[in-house]
């Protein structure tokens, strides 16, 4: 389903075949957890250059429940988007709803954070839910283990995740899905390797980094990436879970790094923080009160080419709905400039430079 | 600035030019009282049908301030809004925030609702507030007493209106901005016929019945809508101001009124209401749970185009952003179309039966 068109060291330049369609990367995915993108129709998400969307296999079991949506057609006819879409596990509240779960070897049992229901996960329950979804491609079960995890603990997640992926593609029976393992053993490189090692040799068709930006410095995690990524096979995608901060984006890019998706641009947005290329805006802050100029020029996003500084200040300061869809739209067309401009960057071999001219940029004012 | 094609009874159909462009009536203005319809992008504006919307004097004064919005081109630039802008003058936060407003002849003093600043708004200063904001229709302050008021606090408010009419009108400049007038007298048509009468002397380009839907009976006001239109020029534009509810449209309709405003359609859609020619609809309530039809058959609103009930109920289960904005878009969609449909019977001669078939089928689902 990957053709690695070019590569720039380590960078690369390529695109992932899926049922709904071709994903150039690197490329980045907007976080749609409950069947929509926060603040955004599908209609703004296409016109600001989105191409594949991430639903979350947790919180739509949960609400509205994935036989609904089923029945109702898939989710991309739930939601109406025509794109693709890649489903997480619900692996990642292994981690980020670890206080209200248990965890064995037969499965991850979550007691609702709506109602207290339990929720059992198994590797083939989490299958299941995402071949109801319908999503082009779905990701096993894995267990997330948090950044100062001990090394006991890390192989014991790695020793599921590889128990988990193994019943989870014999589970699988959907052709018009693909089906990625996850490899986890946090910045372990030893642990890493033995976890891809084992994995590759289950023939996925694409490989994700968990694990990652749960609460380990940035540099343990930029200098894990490279070696990480070496581990897995090139004619196949790699995909990094969770990571949306710009300099991390062009840290995994350098490192060989295909796909990525995060909250971030979504959730800073609705706190009235924008990205741009001369580093990040509070648009909150009282400066921008009667200035005149797009959040960023140059961009052509709908917010940009329309709205002043001042106007988007006005709708955070007054509390209207607008201000949070306006700065998510633009954060997303931001991040998606950056991987166009990084695919750019790559396809004329100057992804380091390009690299290392946003980050001075990104330094120089924030 | 007002052209009338065609009467069907004392239904009107006609069209008003302004300065950023014409207005076919009957027609329903949305409500953006912090220089944004709540929700909602200008672009989704435009695309269902919107073509003149409605700004606030007292909300813009206080935030952003209107020498601000001045400085930074005017309303229109300010929200990004291309089309036709009316501004009420305050007039109606005399009767909504009377519990913080002190009112002489001088002027209506409001302590701020934010931090408890003064506000005085005196009829040149809503002039000049509304000259500021650039809008095509500014109106003059007035004195709007509740539903319930006693003959003489009315005789008092139609006093002062006049008083202030005639301030107003003094103290507008600008040739690009037409000042309607605002008649008073509650559902006294003696007082009303007085304070049209001094009013249609004075010679303003528009008219507007203020001081209906506070609190009185709607059949009280459906009475008294017919004679006060007739209390009005023909040749001259007739608003009836903060009336939204589809029953009390084609009421008005039929009276001989022309334009509309209320936050009806939003502040409805927000919490999930949806109007339709079949009655109204709780998106939240749990049988629209499975349901695969549009919110509405035949709209061709984004949001009946793409999405089903099940899909807007789900959103307002889990709370996302998207619900509010699909079900504001619909209603907006909903009013514009019950004013095509409108205009269209007063072309054919034929709305006092279009307004009678509406009326059946919305006794009949709600």
């Amino acid at each position: 389903m990957f053709t690695l068109r070019h590569a720039d060291g380590n960078a690369r330049l390529g695109f992932m075949r899926t049922t709904h369609g071709v994903v150039e990367t690197p490329m980045f995915m907007p976080v749609g957890t409950q069947a929509t993108v926060k603040g955004l129709t599908p209609e703004q998400l296409h016109s600001v250059g989105a191409s594949i969307i991430l639903g979350n296999t947790y919180h739509l079991t949960l609400r509205p429940g994935d036989e609904l949506i089923a029945e109702l057609g898939g989710l991309h006819r739930f939601m109406n988007w025509s794109g693709p879409i890649l489903t997480d596990s619900g692996g990642y509240q292994v981690f980020s709803l670890s206080k209200i779960r248990k965890i064995t070897d037969h499965a991850a049992t979550f007691r609702s954070h709506l109602d207290g229901a339990m929720l059992e996960l198994t590797p083939e329950r989490a299958v299941k839910i995402q071949e109801n979804l319908g999503s082009d491609i779905a990701m096993v079960l894995d267990e997330c283990p948090p950044g100062d995890a001990t090394e006991t603990v890390l192989r014991s997640a790695v020793r599921r995740t590889l128990l988990w992926a193994e019943r989870s593609k014999r589970a699988h029976t959907r052709e018009d899905q693909a089906l990625f393992a996850i490899v986890q053993g946090a910045s372990n490189l030893e642990l890493r390797g033995e976890c891809a090692k084992e994995l590759v040799a289950m023939d996925f068709p694409g490989y994700a980094l968990g694990g990652f930006s749960v609460g380990e410095a940035p540099e343990i995690m930029h200098a894990a990436l490279g070696p990480c990524a070496a581990m897995l096979p090139a004619d196949k995608p790699r995909y990094l879970m969770g990571v949306g901060r710009p300099e991390d984006l062009l840290a995994s890019i350098d490192a060989g790094i295909d796909i990525f998706d995060c909250v971030l641009p979504t959730r800073n947005g609705r706190n009235g923080q924008a990205f741009t290329f001369d580093g990040k805006l509070n648009l909150k802050n009282a400066k921008h009160k009667r200035d005149p100029q797009p959040v960023e020029s140059g961009c052509a996003c709908y917010c940009c080419v329309h709205f002043s500084r001042a106007y988007v200040h006005h709708l955070f300061n007054v509390g209207e709905m607008l201000g949070p869809t306006l700065m998510s739209m633009h954060n997303i067309a931001f991040l998606l400039r950056l991987m166009g401009e990084s695919r750019k960057a790559i396809a004329e071999d100057r992804s380091a430079s390009f690299r290392e001219v946003c980050l001075a940029r990104w330094q120089r004012t924030t």
